[in-house]
């Protein structure tokens, strides 16, 4: 298949992950003209001065017109909005996609709020990010060799997958394609519960009347393993309830996993617990050294 | 009160913990005489040859005559074999302390098998360790500014204590002293709790058919929160067994989080999970930058 033509890249959001986007495509060839849109004019100043995008623009009829693409990388919440601002301005051989961490509901948003045209979006998530965020943390290359994952619907035009597979692998990354609802159901066990399990650890910890003295003795594994307890509430109550179904089927799976363990705890039963964290080991060994063998 | 002498210093287990006592020892003033016991004679003539001992020995009496200190930091499972083995042999000012990660078990122990000699143990817990493990890996400042748990029973004398404390001292670690049931209830919370959490974690995952596909998408926050699932199935067997009472608990106490966590969720609390997460990432990087507020 031929290449899809991005000459014109709209970004709503210029934060780290559109901002990267942005850098990464400045260092590829052909790249296109980059113009942000977003509620915050010194963010977009910023991004401007740093040379991260060519315009900046707070008209969406006037920053989309001629645009081939249009990524969407605010926070989810705001994009039923933003599909809703794009609607009557939007051409006819414009692509969207977004970057957001949960695929069902935002394509649910965008075939309520697109209607007809729902067939030229396509979601996306990239699986990257950093430990700070903003425009001036945006980094050329923080999607290389990382994975895009793209839901699109039955309805996404081949043209639309096609343009915004480019886009991901133009930054770098690894780009697969699933369904929505696959993609919730798997991030909901490799991200989604992992953060609500360790949220649940530390607040937990922090509400005890001896929270002090638990803290003063926690060492190196605790504070890898609570990493991710330090992340954005907002974004995380967001996540949480958007994916709620397939993160209560996770939360089910993993309270009967912690059953067996009680259970096993309970009947000094030696063997199987070896035996299960023996699996386990084995199992995030491998995989950290990148033999994913299953 | 002023310093107890310690000249000559015994350990069982010359391996990442013992070895690394050796080395900074060998680096404070008046480093005492040390020698290696173990069953491993590989292991012993690696470090003599390193330098980390100055002698070594498989004879019991031989070595821990005259002995001030006696060092146990071999799994914790061989605790009671080595005491018996010691007990007969042992000078009426020969110190003994150990390095084990659970303490109850350690004092039933040294009170069922020394009997009325045991006023000369005290049980200790270094809060520190490393990735690998042996004596190649002991490193000289591996406890500087580190916690070490003394916890003396009612019969420990003054000077086993003190001889105890001022080694853990000479290591630059920083020594508390606590009962043996309050170290098991702290060490259960902040450290056993999250092992078996992410042993969960990892063999909920592992064990799915599509294993594969869900470590495939797993990325930098699985990784951290998953790091600890990689440790020694036989310690954390040996460890969850022996303190599982408090870890039980602990279990509890969590699974009483999680389903708060659930029922926020299916009742779409919104603020409720916010409240939740807001107040665990604030106690999270309050406790990683150091501002233990509690």
């Amino acid at each position: 298949m031929k290449k899809a033509v991005l000459n014109k890249l709209v970004i709503f959001g210029v934060g780290l992950i559109g901002g990267s986007v942005a850098l990464a495509l400045k260092k590829a060839a052909n790249s296109p003209r980059i113009i942000g849109i977003g509620r915050n004019a010194d963010a977009l100043k910023t991004a401007l001065e740093l040379g991260v995008i060519d315009g900046a623009s707070n008209n969406v009829a006037e920053a989309i017109h001629d645009a081939d693409l249009i990524l969407i990388a605010t926070p989810v919440a705001q994009t039923a909005a933003i599909l809703a601002a794009i609607k009557p301005h939007l051409g006819p051989n414009t692509v969207i996609t977004d970057a957001g961490s949960t695929k069902s509901d935002v394509l649910a948003y965008a075939q309520n709020v697109l209607g007809e045209k729902s067939n030229q979006f396509v979601g996306g998530h990239p699986i990257a990010g950093a430990e700070k965020s903003g425009v001036t943390a945006a980094m050329a290359d923080l999607y290389i060799n990382k994975n895009v994952v793209l839901t699109p619907s039955a309805d996404s035009s081949p043209h639309a997958i096609l343009l915004t597979k480019e886009l991901w692998q133009a930054c770098g990354a690894n780009v697969s394609e699933m369904s929505a609802t696959t993609h919730d159901s798997i991030f909901a066990a490799v991200s989604h519960l992992p953060h609500l399990l360790a949220f649940a650890l530390v607040d937990d910890i922090a509400s005890r009347p001896n929270a002090a003295q638990l803290f003063g003795f926690a060492a190196s594994g605790f504070r890898d393993f609570t990493r991710i307890a330090g992340s954005s509430p907002e974004m995380w109550r967001d996540i949480s309830l958007a994916n709620k179904h397939a993160l209560l089927n996770e939360l089910n799976a993993y309270e009967a996993e912690l059953l067996t363990l009680k259970t096993m705890l309970k009947n000094d039963d030696s063997a199987g617990l070896q035996a299960l964290f023996e699996r386990a080991s084995v199992a995030r060994n491998a995989w950290a050294h990148g033999q994913n063998n299953f």
